[in-house]
């Protein structure tokens, strides 16, 4: 168990490393050498094309300007200067809402906090447990619920404590819920127009002899959505020519990198072996053998496509069929259209950047299969997985005390009352792994070791032309699958320490606190998003910051029982049912905008367009929206073979600074650049 | 704990109860003086008039035919001799699918029960465990799963019996799920027109300062369902108008009884007290005075309905909106409206028969506080009454330990080990009470004493004309509410005593089998169903019978771990994992064909219609189906004030039979009719 000593040495090292990070970052970063590593999405979105210093050789790789290291920190209240509307331009939404999960941190935890210090740290302090037990104990510990004693009168406190938290944390939550709400409506309302607005992607279309897929879906829409039905498009299994076209793009790169060698050093041709990994084989000239290997892949890919193209076996039953109206598209998504709820199935189209188009490809039995068997296997993985740890940490617990005590080894030795003590006395753990994972790492992200030192490495080595030196940094989108699970463990670990060892609220605050704008500088200056979901994710965040809630709660009363304040039960079982019947207020109330289209909505965007473009050809924008990528991608490679092909042309975002492309000079609120100005 | 021969007197005792009140039935159903009462269904649809024997003075209220004494079992192939399609057309879908209930129970326990007396009863008898314990235990005891040693390798059995129990069932389920969806999607395709197909029930119409409700609703649908809406009819808050309506039936029935009282005995004038229940007060001439109060009534009535038809204020922000196709309402019923979806909600309209009118005038924050009461007393009262009966319960089963073997005591103090023999032990006592509960309470329920003595009483002191007597011999619907929940309580116990006693099956599928018979022949001959949900109760069916599959398998988990069998845990938690898949797997392929309208048949529907007939004026088909039906009552009273309202009309159900309307010969399958002929 640490003591206060511990835990402050812990924090002065993690204290020092975040300002060692943080400082290495301030001045890597206006080093115009690492501007594209720092300030990639400006670059992106065509706002920026070269570092804004101009002057020697020398300055263009390293600052000279001294006035600019003095303010080391000024990034941060740069970061927080953007107003939220703007971001949602300049980022997208789904960012936006992002940076508010670690606001709804600060939102729940301070006032808790702050209530916790002044309420529960004196209930907790004035009595003498630990210091009257022989139990190992620091100083925090006599700030927890540890130092109450046994059934004693105190534990009204923190009932009371935990229903006031639980009330604030719902209230929050809801409010914060409305919000998101209504930013998704309003961005929905205001969006352009786009394909996937007026289409709907059907799947499990069944077979039918006698007509072919394309005939079957055209016809059950005409007949069932006549009023409404445009345009469809099928889908086609193109996953072997995807496959080659990868193939092909990875011995084009090859190609490139023994060019290069050869550019470089032409006395000398590049040679390799034709076995695997060009380890063994026969010794043949590079540049000729993947020349000639591409050449093949050509003919491949040509022949394969002209085979998905025309026979009707790549055709996978399902199809982007499109409407003439929202209001069409959106009756379609919501209703059933037959007898046999799992055939037409119709959802909401994704928009097409966002199709995982292999995926499509996989028929609904197998589909079921799968599903059936991850849900096994999550089962038992999570059943083995708790089983050994539950049995580690209780034996680490019990070992520990019998050490300690080993007159109380046969009480100790009878499966439950440990619980009391070690939930509380694990806090010293936890805010050491905050200041590790949470401190630490936070200003470790921003940092971007990883990512400079490859940019730097592609572009010494690889970077020809300005397009690859965009790839070369590219910093892809935030991490939401990284960063919310972390969030999470935040909130449970707030939520449950928040009644038993308050002393631990501060270290959740500062780590969101510091998250919050170091992930707000890195949306505005460096991720680029993919595509928009319209911040789809906020019911599984609300969803999972309830079930921290109630693990909260549950554990409170698992660990007032072995306190002896049974009495409290009946009180505290109520908490997590009135938590339960919040979360299905919420679900009711606000869960369909995330999930449906109003028809209200879409009428009202239908009849506007209709006003303002009469004229309008809507099936000409709709009709190859939703063709395979690959496709045009053959497409592009057989009218220019030369160049090579990038995943995904960069859709610009439209936004309001269009007008500034290539202005050297920051706006007002443009981020950190104006520390450069 | 009883014995063989206990059991056996008990069911002895059980089945002669049982076969005394099928006798009585016997008899007292094939005397013309009880015909309104064993066969009222047949004079509620008109196909009967009058008791079928004709004769002597004796021979209208006695039956003397003595051969039909002699076929008093002959009703039971009757009542199975009726195919189910004509059952459908005569008792409606909801009686026939609630009779499949029955049927399930035969087609899962049946063959488990074959299966468990072949294999279970063979390898629980051969051992000694009881034998050689001091337990006090009955020979049943000695074919159940307490019979096997702890730890022992039979337990295997068990648990392979607990799978193929399970597969069976699950594949009886979704057999009986498919056919019972199918049912539902050919009765609602070949109904005929009805008010229900065309209309959405709106709720939570949003207050408007400008426009009263009915304008408001009439512009939202002609804004946001241009092509489709066609009318609608606001809901009134009439339950004041109700209330007096009640008051006056009230006393015009007192009324109606002093009047008959006088007719009676003219020479004495009947009176009574003006003060409560007639008790005290001034005495005053009887007719008189409720003749006047009446009057009273009528004209508060009328003042009561004007108020009520003028003023907006009694108008409830919801609406009856009908549409000009069943597509148009079933995309209506399917889609959300607007972007704040506790506003203008949307569901199918039920049928107007199938409205409570009352409940339709509770605002939505009132309904959503209701919940909240009742979902929190609702667990209260199951958690505050689970830890009464759980310490009773164990209490009473260590205590019969405790006495028979003093030296447990230390062992069995500590509150888990009883488990595996008192969940066992416990079957006799569930036998004794299937005998009496679902033998002996099945056949009283055929027997229908109650409404046998109060038609008898009302005919004789009340029933003045024909329509009167109608009244009287009306039977109500048959009792969903409460048979639904016996037959779960059986299917829980049969599945729990499946692996661990089978001797308990035979008895479960005696009462399943009794059941059937009894409760088709009071669907053909006795009850009347009021309204038609086209089995719209079967999801809760399947989920409940989930449910106890679900509990059964816990319940032998902690069994078998009681018994030393532990080894075959993680078998065994693979079993309620299957089975809540196949619940949801269920949920997703057969479920929305219970609460969605495919678009599809709304199509085809509409389109036969249009083909059949072009002219059809549906709007006055519509446009007064949703009337309150108190403003009826009101205006049948206004014209013909002597009548007597009665709640509902009898809307009959169109049957093929209307062509043998009071022909006195029964058809060749028309249930039990046969034995009168």
């Amino acid at each position: 168990m640490a003591t206060l000593g511990d835990i402050g040495v812990a924090a002065t090292i993690n204290i020092l490393s975040a300002f060692a990070f943080l400082s290495a970052f301030a001045i890597l970063r206006i080093q115009p050498i690492n501007d594209r590593v720092y300030f990639p999405k400006w670059y992106l979105k065509g706002l920026r094309s070269s570092p804004l210093q101009t002057g020697t050789l020398v300055s263009k790789f390293v600052n000279l300007d001294f006035r600019s290291y003095l303010r080391f920190l000024s990034w941060m209240p740069a970061a927080l200067q953007m107003p939220e509307p703007e971001l949602i331009d300049h980022a997208g939404l789904d960012s936006a809402v992002y940076l508010r999960i670690y606001l709804i941190g600060l939102k729940i935890f301070i006032p808790i906090a702050c209530l916790g210090f002044a309420v529960m740290v004196p209930v907790n302090w004035t009595n003498k447990t630990l210091e009257h037990s022989k139990l190992k104990y620091s100083n925090i510990d006599l700030l927890s619920i540890s130092n109450v004693p046994l059934g004693s009168n105190r534990f009204w406190t923190h009932l009371v404590m935990a229903y006031v938290f639980t009330f604030w944390t719902c209230y929050v939550l809801k409010r914060e819920y409305e919000i998101v709400a209504a930013m998704r409506l309003h961005f929905l309302a205001s969006e352009h127009r786009r394909p996937d607005q007026f289409t709907v992607l059907v799947r499990n279309v069944p077979p039918d002899p006698d007509e072919s897929v394309t005939q079957l879906v055209e016809h059950f829409f005409l007949v069932n959505h006549p009023d409404h039905y445009l345009t469809h498009q099928v889908v086609n299994n193109a996953n072997k020519l995807s496959e080659l076209v990868n193939k092909k793009k990875k011995m084009q790169n090859w190609l490139d990198f023994y060019q290069l060698k050869y550019s470089r050093n032409p006395a000398r041709k590049p040679s390799t072996k034709t076995g695997f990994l060009g380890l063994w084989g026969k010794t043949v000239d590079a540049i000729d053998f993947y020349t000639s290997k591409i050449e093949t892949l050509k003919k491949e890919i040509s022949l394969e496509k002209d085979k998905v193209m025309s026979s009707g076996k790549s055709v996978i039953p399902a199809a982007f069929v499109s409407f003439k109206t929202r209001w069409g598209a959106s009756v379609c998504a919501q209703t059933q259209q037959t007898r046999n709820p799992t055939l037409w199935l119709t959802d909401w189209a994704p928009e097409p950047r966002d199709v995982y188009w292999d995926n499509l490809a996989i028929p609904f039995v197998s589909l079921t299969i799968r599903r059936l068997i991850i849900f096994v296997a999550y089962f038992f993985l999570t059943f083995f997985f708790m089983i050994p740890i539950a049995i580690v940490q209780s034996l680490a617990n019990i070992e520990g005390i019998e050490k300690a005590l080993p007159f109380l080894r046969p009480i100790i030795e009878v499966i439950p009352k440990t619980i009391g003590t070690s939930i509380p006395m694990k806090a010293t753990f936890f805010i050491t792994y905050i200041m590790v994972d949470g401190w630490a790492g936070v200003a470790g992200e921003i940092l971007r070791l990883k990512p400079l030192i490859v940019y730097h490495l592609k572009n010494f080595f690889l970077v020809k032309t300005e397009k690859d030196r965009e790839e070369a940094m590219d910093p892809g989108t935030v991490g939401f699958n990284t960063g919310e699970p972390q969030i999470q463990l935040y909130f449970l670990l707030g939520l449950v320490y928040a009644v038993v060892t308050p002393f631990l609220l501060p270290f959740i605050i500062v780590f969101f606190a510091l998250a919050f704008v170091v992930y707000r500088h890195q949306v505005i200056n460096v991720y680029n998003q993919e595509y928009e979901s319209a911040a789809a994710f906020w019911p599984d965040v609300h969803g999972r910051i309830i079930t921290a809630l109630i693990v909260s709660q549950l554990l409170l009363m698992g660990l007032l029982s072995t306190k002896e304040a049974a009495q409290s039960t009946p009180l505290l079982i109520t908490l997590p049912i009135l938590t339960i019947w919040f979360h299905r207020f919420c679900k009711g109330r606000y869960e369909p905008a995330f999930v449906r289209y109003p028809l209200q909505e879409a009428m009202m965007k239908d009849t506007l367009e209709r006003a303002r473009e009469p004229n309008l050809n809507l099936k000409s924008f709709l009709q190859i929206a939703y063709i395979h990528p690959v496709f045009k991608e053959v497409e592009e490679c057989e009218s220019d073979p030369a160049s090579e092909e990038s995943d995904q042309e960069p859709v610009l975002i439209p936004t309001k600074r269009q007008s500034r492309m290539n202005t050297p000079l920051p706006s007002k609120h443009s981020g950190s650049m104006t520390s450069l100005g």
